[in-house]
């Protein structure tokens, strides 16, 4: 069946609603996000609202959902350059759309939400979906989690520690210690013996 | 002049009700922290909590500083070791001390307010002493910055949005990774030259 313009009205609604609420969230923080707030920003009815997402958990939820499925690098083959590409779009992600803050909201709430815990955990397997791909020709085991808790870990601990985002210097070097790393492990002892 | 009971007397009220706002903040989230409650919680009357801590931003600010001179392992000139131990100290605050969740909040606030942002940058700078020190043979520049950043990234990554903490093994393999991509890099191309 083809949609009506009924169900097209509700998608655009939903969606206009949703991406008003992480607006909210990243601009005004936690607490702002209330049906009221969303509401008045989204230009929308409170009833609208509150029809759509009984509770502000739901909005919360669906909020953060929509951070699935962002941009991702289209692997080319190219260990170094695939890995700088990803790690810079994680970057991007926090630079324009502020990432990081609904990130570190998320994974608080997540720590006494269960359903937010599963959010958090569908958005994570997402984020890391090419980078686990790109190290996919790579051993298993502690190696290859290492190696991209690291490369993830020094974005996000840049912004939220240092107060900024790491430059292209420090992205590349992080890959190349890590391409370096990982090559002089497992994979090249078993081809080429040791000293 | 020898200190009065009158000065250990304050010294000590201002311990118990900060340690008691840590506790609060990181127990029940930032926005139970407020003069009535920690009052409550720390067993103090709020008008002394008021006369320490004029406003809710101070008492935040100085809960926070508490973090500084947290524990730190003492060099011994292993450098693996050194950095296993330090990074694995890192990962022991966040679990018996909470650390992620105290970071999270300070790192958010931190944004919006110019004197939180103080407290971070104090904050992180303390807790990043011993690896900078460790790291400190290594040449300057990008490479370091890189090694520090994935060393502490991977601990806070994994305990924000994996909801856990790297286990030894993803630890060790991280400081493997960065001890043999460090060395293959520039510090070995000036003694051996290139292949």
């Amino acid at each position: 069946m083809a949609p009506t313009p009924d169900d097209a009205r509700v998608v655009r609604t939903r969606r206009d609603v949703l991406h008003t609420a992480l607006t909210v969230l990243v601009d005004e923080g936690r607490d702002a996000v209330t049906h009221h707030r969303v509401a008045e920003a989204a230009g929308y009815s409170r009833a609208t609202v509150y029809k759509h997402w009984p509770t502000r958990m739901h909005l919360l939820r669906d909020a953060f959902a929509q951070l699935e499925d962002g941009p991702h690098h289209v692997p080319t083959g190219d260990l170094r350059s695939d890995l700088v590409a990803e790690v810079t779009q994680f970057r991007t992600d926090m630079q324009h759309d502020r990432l990081d803050r609904a990130l570190t909201v998320l994974a608080d709430l997540a720590v006494s939400n269960a359903e937010l815990a599963e959010v958090r955990d569908r958005l994570v397997a997402d984020g890391e979906r090419v980078l686990r791909q790109v190290l996919g020709s790579r051993p298993d085991g502690p190696e290859r989690e290492a190696a991209l808790l690291m490369l993830c870990g020094a974005v996000l601990y840049s912004a939220l520690l240092h107060g900024r985002l790491p430059g292209d210097d420090v992205i590349g070097a992080s890959v190349d210690i890590v391409l370096r790393g990982l090559s002089a492990g497992p994979l090249s002892a078993v081809g080429g013996g040791t000293a």
